[in-house]
């Protein structure tokens, strides 16, 4: 095992990701000690019983202190709040950073709270799953994946460097993008994704020519992956929403003006239309798969996972 | 092995569904000859090749000559086209059924051309991947899912519980529906969710702000799910659209219809309403898993199989 990269990591927010991080330090001895934070007793019994950390605190600013590594992982919404709440703990010379959806809000929330001694570099790993809570992580949740850091201009390289290192060690790849920026490829890569399949979810649930129960027979012909992205936490989506909501808004009036065009096509009955629509967006899959972002078997692996003794 | 249900079973069309029924029927032992065509000579060689069946034929008339189960499996466009051509060569008394995402329209363009003699009722399985061709499918596709048979008035009760059997025998439960039931139910559950998925890979290959190297490095955070479904073949696509377009155009002016209640949530702020649009999804896909309709493992299982070697 090498050298621990901190001392001290501090965990603020111990759901799906601040216990994956929690567990990937562990498996990576990336740091001595985990101080794990929650407002939630019973989330932090949890943590606790789960044995994810080594000193387990309910008030934030006590986890933070002495710590070289903050992690803050709550939903986007309260990130001002938690800024707040440990500025007074903070270690002159910490980095602080994040794992919210959205980034420009984040930093007009917490960056006024935290004290010029500390480095403040915002993050956010392109990984996940529909679960939620401390049960939910697993240490090789970031393998494989990307993790985008979008420093601010005065950034320390030094400091820069190290939170890199950390998610290397957690199995990532890094990137650096400007806050913006983020924020606009998210919106087409994760919060519309996620919006639309809420939104047919939701659809599907208002019919009443069309039983609840006959949806639910019925939905391995497609609507079933959807109902996966709808099942995730209504928190961290109600904050995403409302703190990325310009490109939020520039996304769906797009994808709503290419809606309108493919109903025209199917109300007019124009195949050709319909078939060049329907074939360019092959080659996407491909490419998603061969950058190793996901797996080539058909059906996400289900049916492989489902019917192991057969070939 | 138990008595074989029929004597000859012709497949007309070998692609995903055709190929897995010829899995299905030799893995089940439900005939003793599997006749196979194709209008395409080159997947007839490689259905050859694959040993799916015992006959093979390109004229489709020759193959369903005295067979007793003929199923159809092209893209629903074809229907009209395929009953014409095997018209003459269907045995009195043959079961003659269909596998299309449509059934109105299948219904419209075979039934006016089979004899009288024949006992032709409609079905469609519940399965699929993204896949395409006589490679893609496998003998237990349909384990576990549905097949909606949609028997016309004055279908044969015999030859109805026969053709059920078959599916059984193939691993499938057994639905009946009336067409017109079959396309509302499988608009919302499996076209609209299509539909979208291309827009939505559309939308994000448009893009000019987002490359599309950023869209594939980071799909992981929900993109690639739509992408799966936006691979499916475009040519059975089209038809589908072509061929349900009523009952598609009327759950896609109510999807649109939400997406603008949320899009308008998004735009005020309003939180309350965000969270309550995005906590009733939860509940569906929970029934789903209980169902037996997707596996209880998070994202599809996809990272348990990438990472078989860690718990």
């Amino acid at each position: 095992m090498p050298e621990p990269l901190f001392d001290k990591v501090a965990l603020v927010g111990i759901g799906l990701i601040g216990s994956s991080l929690a567990r990937a330090v562990r498996h990576g001895g990336l740091a001595t000690i985990i101080a794990i934070s929650s407002r939630s007793e019973k989330t932090l019994a949890r943590a606790r019983e789960l044995g994810l950390g080594d000193v387990y605190e309910q008030d934030a600013a006590e986890a933070v202190r002495d710590a070289d590594l903050v992690i803050v992982s709550v939903p986007v919404g309260a990130s001002g709040a938690v800024a707040k709440a440990i500025a007074a703990g903070l270690k002159p010379g910490a980095i602080v950073t994040d794992v919210g959806s959205t980034k420009a809000s984040v930093i007009a929330q917490m960056q006024p709270h935290l004290p010029d001694s500390v480095h403040f570099i915002p993050g956010h790993p392109i990984a996940g799953t529909e679960d939620s809570g401390p049960d939910a992580g697993f240490a090789d949740l970031f393998e494989g994946r990307w993790c985008i850091l979008t420093p601010l201009p005065d950034t320390d390289v030094d400091a820069l460097a190290r939170l890199s290192a950390f998610w290397e060690g957690c199995g990532a790849m890094v990137d650096r993008m400007d806050p913006e920026h983020h924020d606009m490829v998210l919106a087409i890569v994760s919060h519309l994704p996620h919006i639309i399949a809420y939104n047919i979810v939701g659809t599907a649930d208002d019919l009443e020519a069309v039983t609840k129960s006959e949806v639910i027979k019925y939905s391995a012909s497609g609507f079933r992956d959807f109902t996966r992205l709808a099942a995730s936490d209504p928190t961290m989506w109600r904050d995403v929403c409302l703190h990325n909501s310009d490109a939020i808004l520039e996304m769906l009036a797009r994808f709503s003006e290419d809606l309108s065009a493919l109903q025209r096509a199917i109300r007019w009955g124009d195949g050709e239309k319909l078939f060049e629509m329907f074939t360019r967006t092959r080659a996407i899959r491909r490419s998603i798969i061969e950058a190793g972002q996901d797996i080539d078997v058909p059906d996400f692996g289900r049916h492989a996972l489902a019917h192991p003794e057969k070939p």
